[in-house]
């Protein structure tokens, strides 16, 4: 079976309380076994990275440029695209399940194409354009209903 | 000066209200002298494209797919991808401005790009995700807003 | 029965000489009445955009970058894409067949994956990577190879 | 300092004799700590991933279409994109050096992509397009000569 890939997608740019609830999130992915697959930059997407390191999960950043460097330093593998905000799609695409929290219009595509795919979307005081994200209370929840949720697809394609 | 050309977003599968709505706002566009870009598909996206034509305008459908026979009768040119649903972004950075209409998940996240890209949207009863989104009361307002903010934006530029 | 779409691909910096058989190659897309499709800048590009343009002919750029003022002056319709070199294999999956003259790794990418998609391609002093080109002598004999190998394969869709 | 990733293209269908010599291109790039990008796919992409398994590596798959469970078993971290050939994109700007097999013309994009991109091309039987192609004898030599090559790069960005 391959490991489960959960997307933690949000504002570039965050406030400490964001930022704590996301370092959270990475840290109970992590210590799961599954691997956090975010957009490899600032704010959302390092904390969750920096939560990640901090129990020895596996961090991977798509990055909407070339250049590896752009990666926060908690990515264990930037993967480069060279497609700009294209790489929103690919986050999505790549992930068995999507947290979402606060974040702006790249954030929202980003849950747009999720809920398009059909992918479970979790919700922490994000965008609230669908009844079909989930919306949890703390990081604990949130993790595990995106792991339960990604596990079930699996089974369901088996 | 480059023709200015109007984004046409909205769902494949549409009631008839919505249909003559995009119908009409596809023949404004034509008069007006602009290109219509849109997805290249059915719904809003035919009913637009059918309007352009009836006044004699330009279409250009961007497809998600690789093969130009899936664009609708009325594309004068399908521009193939082979993106997928990554072509909702080329439809907006095609786009000097765009007119949403009612659509799911696939609109939702042109909507997002058109905004996380500083494209002026205009909107048809469409997703209320932003004050950002001017909401137009009919057709004819639509279009009128639509190539204002385009200009606008292409004055700002030269 | 759609519109034929002959690429044209070559180096964006090109002798005279090229510069005036693209220049002819142009001239008699358009006579022929299909569309020419190019990357949308300058050498080869320019030169078969400006050749179409002379006979009232029909030209599409599909550009690396997301600023339609990047076209060349010959482009009727500038695409933007934002994929960077992404958008040689946009030119050639919107090519139903094509012309490649002289040029560097970007040119060889382009016949790369037209070889790949089964797209015929008529060499005109290009790469001889591979005995699928058809090496043409002259503009005129280039064309007229690119039109029955399009139209052939249309009317093998059929 | 970021780890270097060498990426290693090849013909998806490849002889007992290739697919060894690939395997062992694998392991070496393993034993050198570094990580091994590639199509995720069958033959030349499949025997340097078990390769780099052999001997505890990490092996990233950049695959073309949207389905993780189209990697080979040997690929760590596939990594879909939905972007057909186009991903043959992706795995040259994700090398730091490129090892090149035997391959058809998505190999050949892929060596047209790196030498467009200047990223070192290590040769091993492929396509003999340019003289940038760094031609190598044997898997040992190979490896060598990509990781010298990456790790000059690396120092003349520092």
């Amino acid at each position: 079976m391959l490991r489960i890939f959960i997307g933690v997608i949000g504002a570039g740019d965050c406030s400490v309380d964001v930022f704590k609830l996301a370092e959270e999130v990475g840290e109970r992915i992590a210590e799961a076994g599954a691997v956090l697959v975010c957009g490899g930059l600032s704010g959302v997407m390092e904390a969750a990275a920096k939560g990640a390191k901090k129990q020895g999960g596996i961090t991977i950043g798509i990055l909407p440029g070339i250049d590896k460097d752009h990666a926060n330093p908690y990515i264990d593998f930037p993967i480069v695209t060279g497609l700009g905000e294209g790489r929103n799609l690919l986050v999505v695409r790549n992930s068995d399940a999507v947290i979402a929290f606060p974040g702006e219009f790249g954030t929202l595509s980003e849950i747009a194409f999720s809920l398009k795919l059909g992918k479970p979307v979790v919700g922490l005081s994000t965008w609230k354009v669908s009844d079909k994200i989930i919306q949890a209370k703390n990081a604990e929840e949130a993790v595990s209903i995106a792991l339960n949720q990604a596990q079930s697809l699996q089974k369901s394609y088996e």
